[in-house]
């Protein structure tokens, strides 16, 4: 089926789900909230901005932060999470700002995903940017840059996402917006000693095997194998991995949510390793926008394409397409560097340091603005680090 | 690369990592404890049972309900969440029982799993048994009925988990302990009006498209395409479905941890579908302990089989096996039961109640003895349901 509602020129969020309009009510279930029991509109209907992150503190940290960066009534210290009835997820609310959290990895944030473009649907919000912020770890950059995501690529460094739909498999396309990646990048620089570039992002279903650690409860490969693995990365223009950006991106894209890049402060490297100037992507690579590579065959399950021109699965699936927005990008970067972790394993690969690298960044330490400090980590060696950009108001 | 190490006689935990003997210090990051800030063998040397579950509410709750059972010193409402400095997961302890949280989904419950399992490693535990416990959608089974997993299959219906080892994929056997199981059901007669079978558990990485739920913001199937597959799901063997129970089987079977089986009360149905007597699997399913299937190929990458009897992959993975150990189960099964959620578009089906199913459990209510209330939830008519067991001491 082609899809017939043009969400494009309005600025809507999309759904893509015949079955809404039938339903009575529509309970959120893990953000504890519902259409009949919550006036959606009125609570939500003038958010422009949803930063996502892993952790319920850093997204509190966060909220309070834009709330004093906006200059909001009261010093913000006592900002309500708005899903207080679950554990599942939490959510702040500073101005136009919605800060989520989603757990970790691609089911996690799925679930707060579907429930939270729901939300904005129902709300009737428009013109809606979304930036997931976070963690990551680097590849062959220095350790606290921040990567803007073009593009989320799968652990075959592919920009897809499959998403498994009842027993069979679609592939989804993951590419972010480019011109809202840029807009980071330009206000980056205008902080000082914030080494930021545009790159791919591996997203991986898994910490320690998928991720090439050594330090896992199970660990079949050796040093050389993982660093293989990571340099074939880096030369498919990966600059860090995380585990929950393909999911983000292709759901995002499909929904008519702008843009969503994911800057993120990278916590290692795999220095030295060659790779394209600039740390630009392989041109060799394939591009979203340019068509989903082919699919390949899964066990047991057909596999459809939902790449922009491509028919849709199941029928009722309509192509992406880019919600051109007024941009109002509050770029906040926030992450905590840890020490200590892995550096015994990670240290033994023989990797040396770029020294071209740019220098490490300053640590904000208890000054940090957004109040991002990691709570009884001292032992173990960690510091705050902390980037900040004033919001534009 | 043959395993060598026999530790099934010593109720040993495993790791499968020749990395780690050469690590100076173990950081147990997301756990917010490590080898050489905190003495792990005289924290946790003496835990017997592992209980693992989403929610951090949940399994606190669960924590003070385990120390009234046994009678330890203290009302057990100020336990102190072991891993308070950080926000990821939440761990309680409760004499010889350990209550932890693993959030949602695959790779949540494996970082968490990973860390746990080097936790119970160093500290030297013995005959240590780990039961997920948790809610779950029940297919064709009375809404309130606990199933105790004897094998966790994939969205197709096979008992696999396909775990991506850098840019591999290895299938790995998710059979659960039998005996295990059998010991839950036996315990669970012991409780008037509380309908417990055996039966396979299905894991999906999507809460959503992948469950066949016509309520998020993205679906593309019809109501009968749904049905079908649940009911080919019903015919497989399959009796609930989660997000967790092939990732937990497999890690857990590799380490030597012994069973665990999955309780769970089932929160929906598929009521009406015809399905082999008293619940059992399909006879024709294919069996973990028999061999897992022959792997499908997928796009890029090699599959290795890890089954029992196969050469593992990458050559550190040894075969694995159970460790039989003292039966001291602690079966307490607690879910909430959710009104409301899901019914415009489920109860459109037409799928008829089973005359002959099991009646509604009570409900406990305020009563409930473990403390598992629905909070702030009564506005979506939710209910809770307490099942419990008293602990043999």
């Amino acid at each position: 089926m082609t899809e017939t509602r043009d969400y494009s020129g309005s600025g809507l969020v999309h759904v893509k789900n015949p079955h809404l309009d039938s339903m009575e009510e529509d309970v959120l279930y893990h953000l504890d909230l519902g259409t009949k029991t919550h006036n959606l509109p009125a609570m939500f209907g003038d958010v422009k901005f949803v930063c996502v992150g892993g952790s319920p503190n850093r997204m509190r940290a966060f909220a309070q932060f834009m709330h004093k960066e906006l200059g909001l009534a009261g010093d913000g210290e006592d900002l309500a999470d708005i899903c207080a009835g679950t554990d599942r997820y939490a959510m702040y609310r500073a101005g136009p700002v919605l800060s989520i959290s989603h757990g970790m990895g691609i089911p996690s944030i799925s679930i707060m995903l579907h429930e939270l473009i729901k939300l904005l649907h129902h709300a009737k919000c428009r013109d809606v940017t979304i930036i997931r912020i976070g963690t990551s770890g680097g590849l062959g950059i220095e350790a606290g840059s921040v990567v803007i995501t073009d593009m989320a690529v799968d652990s075959s460094f592919k920009p897809r996402f499959e998403q498994v739909v009842l027993d069979d498999v679609v592939v989804r396309s993951t590419e972010l917006d480019r011109d809202l990646a840029e807009e980071l990048l330009t206000c980056s620089k205008e902080i000082p000693d914030l080494p930021t570039l545009i790159g791919h992002t591996m997203c991986t279903y898994d910490f320690y095997e998928g991720q090439g650690r050594l330090d896992g409860a199970l660990c079949s490969f050796s040093s050389e194998k993982k660093l293989d693995y990571l340099k074939r990365a880096y030369d498919a223009g990966v600059r860090n991995i995380e585990m929950e950006s393909t999911a983000f991106a292709a759901l995002c894209r499909l929904c008519g949510l702008r843009g969503s890049p994911r800057p993120s402060r990278s916590r290692r490297r795999l220095c030295g390793a060659p790779g394209p100037p600039g740390g630009g992507p392989d041109p060799g690579a394939p591009r979203g926008a340019a068509g989903v590579p082919a699919p390949a065959p899964a066990p047991d399950r057909r596999l459809h394409s939902e790449a922009p021109g491509a028919a849709p699965a199941g029928g009722e699936h309509a192509l992406p397409h880019r919600v051109r927005a007024p941009a109002h990008c509050s770029p906040v970067f926030c992450e905590t560097e840890k020490r200590g972790r892995e550096t015994p394993a990670r240290l033994r690969t023989g990797i040396k340091t770029d020294p071209h690298a740019p220098p490490p960044q300053p640590v904000a330490g208890k000054d940090c603005p957004t109040g991002v400090t990691p709570i009884h980590h001292d032992h173990l060696g960690r510091r705050p680090l902390c980037i900040w950009h004033k919001a534009k108001a």
